[in-house]
């Protein structure tokens, strides 16, 4: 049993092996409360315009805060990948897309995280800041932010769906060796 | 906010929205403790022998307990969804797998669940079971014990995965229209 200095004394902070279960779990000593914690999804896509520019939005939350990105977020509850993919899209550039192909599943097992992006096209260029967003912009590839991404997944994306369109292969790529 | 009868009148059983965010989610009343739920994953194999039979396994847990599945489980928390996948034919079947493709990534949104399922193949037939199953044995196509598997979506893998094999198009699968 060991209490985590996280969480500030609060919810579940004692690390323990729940009867019946064989590792250790979150559990809160005030009430029993156990805290399943796991792998958290993060849904986006690559969006093309009709003539091939990509969209990226300028992040206007942290992290990385005034860096470049695809429209991508954390999967809620009750929908679907795809779907969560088109409300990211919506909520960070007010952008309509039509998602065509799975384009990559990036594994990042030291923050626990599952990224599944989709390459999809916008339905017309009408693209805007939504509330997350500081600027959204369509990019020609040879202008890209590539200094100023806000991940390293943003890179692998664009990469990605680059060789892909190139290829006609969409067989889902995943995240380079670390 | 909404007092939620679960939980026994402990732990994060208030759904409020917290500051700065627009969803309601899970609050302990008691300490603050604000408990964000997430999609779980669920990882696992179509696991193919080296004379074409495929791997099932009985199950020895709840829910479904003598039903016929494939070895898989819920992803855990620092590892990759193809190691989870190696590690739950290890759990269930004593199972070692060499995975080929991503066969199918099926979202089932009314229990907020993404099953990313693989092709595998098992290094070999030395099958038997692990701590949750009962028994586990390598199936012909004819004699799959279709009327006792344990979920829809063991039909779907088993299914796709014949299709993926005989047309050699491993453009990952989705689960059917409900």
């Amino acid at each position: 049993m060991t209490e985590l200095g996280d969480n500030g004394g609060v919810g579940p902070r004692v690390l323990r092996v729940p009867e019946g279960d064989s590792r250790p779990r979150h559990t809160c000593p005030d009430c029993g409360f156990i805290h399943y914690r796991n792998p958290l999804i993060v849904v986006g896509s690559v969006c093309l315009a009709g003539d091939g520019r990509l969209l990226l939005c300028q992040r206007a939350i942290a992290p990385r805060v005034g860096y470049w990105t695809i429209p991508a977020g954390y999967m809620e509850l009750e929908e679907s990948t795809e779907d969560g993919a088109r409300r990211e899209a919506i909520e960070e550039a007010n952008a309509n897309i039509n998602i065509e192909h799975l384009l990559a599943i990036y594994n990042i097992p030291h923050i626990s995280q599952v990224q599944i992006l989709y390459a999809a096209r916008l339905t017309n260029d009408a693209v805007s800041p939504g509330p997350e967003s500081q600027a959204v912009d369509l990019f020609e590839w040879e202008d890209m932010p590539w200094s100023n991404l806000a991940f390293p997944s943003v890179h692998w994306a664009l990469t990605h769906h680059r060789q892909a369109v190139e290829a006609g292969d969409w067989t889902p790529r995943s995240a380079p060796a670390p």
